[in-house]
């Protein structure tokens, strides 16, 4: 037998399927690459854990040579400072985790550093801040085309600044963007206009942050960046291989899911849905990739079923079958999974523990 | 301050946004409900658990009548059995969770139900009644329109209903069908002929299933069915609301979620995206309705951002706000939670754990 097949027998008789399955050397060369980009761009790494959402992997990450990390929830962050993670970004607005006290136990533990692109968080994290006797560093979020969070205009950013300035429980950190693909030149501009308005106010951004894993492409390119914030470059994705940040053989994170029903001769049905791959398309056309039947399309999801269409395929998955699929969004995926199965030279070596998942808050 | 208003203040205390709440008085009026359309139909209610994933839950249905319960993963069925729940349809073909002997280490405690529409899966079912030394339960899958799973012709299932009788260890137990909402004449069509292809075979079905909540529309409009499986109607949802088997005082589910960002006049930034409401739009516009600004559109998605369009707004919501949305498709978002908020005269009454989420295989 093949050494995959091997696998896939060693899965289905100690998990059943679906499982999610997380190739070690995969992963240790994505992180490494990670590193090395940045070190190239002369940039601090600091990975964003939302992808994994595992203690084993952050600090994996910080060995590997991150300066520390981002995350996105206040939950998150509470698992990595457990875990003895110190230097944590949280990349968000995080008013209504915050005012539930948890940003206030938690800066009571380690110095943190947030994001704001209002007065309202602004007024949050002070409260936090003051309740524990630390000021909260903070960085203003800054909107350069993605219209998500993040003010609009440098000015903006500099009156934030100034409001961080002035409170004695904030600390004025710098500032954090997360351009479009195309919007560098235009990140410059903002850049450039928001430090020049901040010197006359005698604040220099100790850190300017800049985020996203198809935005690797622009690494280096944002004169003044200090910091990268990349999260699904340690797994990859269908998305990221249409992005073209990765080949097939980047990506560490597999499904494997079952054929439990042929009932024609063109279609089938995978034992894995939406509750397994989530319903994000990431403009693909299909929720994966069937490594075993690359022509075959997942074309829809019930909620436990993925729906098959084989008319492309020259040999067709049988009922019984077990394939590996690359799902489109892995940082959704892994989100819907208690625990990863580690394998190494397809050999099952460990099972990890998805600590962070399901931390809304 | 309204009750809401005190709610609110309680949630963001305890909690923290977002939040998953439930009313637990409108969870009590739609299990009746649900029980009285069996009821007057002449069926069996055999609710789905697949939305709630509630032991507490299963047992207050089954209390107010329901025969049994559905599950659709074979490790749902463990938690249930486990709250001593015996009476248990999976109701899908279950051959990558059965190989790895979990089937048969279940089928060791109660007599299941399960279902099929190939011989694969009948193998696989033999094989963990063997092992188990009690026959397993079967229905035969039928599809008369959604192209998911199940035989497509009467033929079809009358042959594998042989082969059922054929095997020692299982044990032919009905049909099973989930039409699609116009498909109930093709239904009933599709039963008489194997009804009378099986009485040929002095086999005589006893369970005749038919499932989904929006086609409680049609229940008792099949002649010779059973019983019938439904799974949102207890928490109700927006695509429940579009198909005109609900109103917005039936949704017993509610996201509590705060406004962080309003970056401009017509834009916001909910603190939960796709990692709370999942992508699924359900063919809606928009990704859920938000109680206090129905004209708001939450037209977009990122993992932890949702995003406000509030052009049609008359008031708009602030930063700081906490605003109360009743989600798309409800079956899939309290999948993304650990727990629940129980709420009962807007009050806190308790937590309960979604016991049954995440359980994959």
């Amino acid at each position: 037998m093949a050494t995959t097949d091997v696998l896939k027998q060693e899965i289905i008789e100690r998990f059943g399927t679906p499982c999610a399955v997380m190739d070690l050397d995969v992963v240790d060369r994505n992180i490494k690459r990670l590193q090395s980009l940045c070190d190239e761009a002369g940039l601090a790494n600091r990975p964003h854990i939302k992808t994994h959402k595992s203690t084993f992997l952050a600090k994996r990450q910080i060995k590997a040579g991150a300066v520390g990390i981002t995350c996105q929830k206040l939950g998150e962050a509470e698992v990595m400072v457990d875990a003895g993670i110190e230097d944590i970004l949280i990349a968000t607005n995080i008013i209504g985790a915050a005012r539930s006290g948890k940003l206030a136990k938690l800066q009571e533990r380690v110095p943190l550093k947030v994001c704001a692109d209002n007065p309202v968080s602004l007024e949050t994290y002070a409260e936090a801040g003051r309740s524990a006797g630390r000021p909260v560093r903070v960085l203003i979020e800054c909107d350069t085309g993605q219209r998500r969070s993040g003010v609009e205009t440098p000015n903006e950013a500099i009156t934030l600044a100034k409001i961080v300035c002035d409170d004695p429980w904030l600390e004025f950190a710098g500032l954090m963007f997360y351009p479009p693909l195309d919007g560098w030149p235009a990140t410059q501009s903002f850049l450039d206009t928001a430090k020049d308005g901040l010197a006359s106010l005698n604040l220099i951004p100790e850190i300017i942050s800049t985020g996203g894993t198809p935005n690797l492409k622009n690494i280096g390119t944002l004169d003044g960046a200090t910091e990268h914030r990349s999260g699904t470059l340690i797994f990859n994705d269908r998305m990221m291989i249409a992005a073209g940040v990765a080949e097939v053989q980047d990506c560490a994170l597999r499904i494997f899911t079952s054929v439990v029903s042929r009932a024609s001769d063109n279609r089938g049905i995978l034992d894995a849905g939406s509750k397994t791959f989530t319903s994000d398309l990431g403009g693909l056309e299909g929720y994966g990739l069937i490594l075993e039947h690359p022509t075959a399309q997942i074309h829809k999801m019930a909620e436990e079923h993925g729906f098959l269409e084989l008319s492309e395929c020259d040999k067709r998955p049988e009922i019984g079958d077990i394939v590996r699929v690359i799902p489109n969004h892995v940082c959704v995926v892994v989100n819907m999974f208690d625990q990863l199965v580690v394998v190494n030279e397809n050999r099952i070596a460990d099972v990890l523990s998805v600590e962070a998942r399901g931390l809304l808050v």
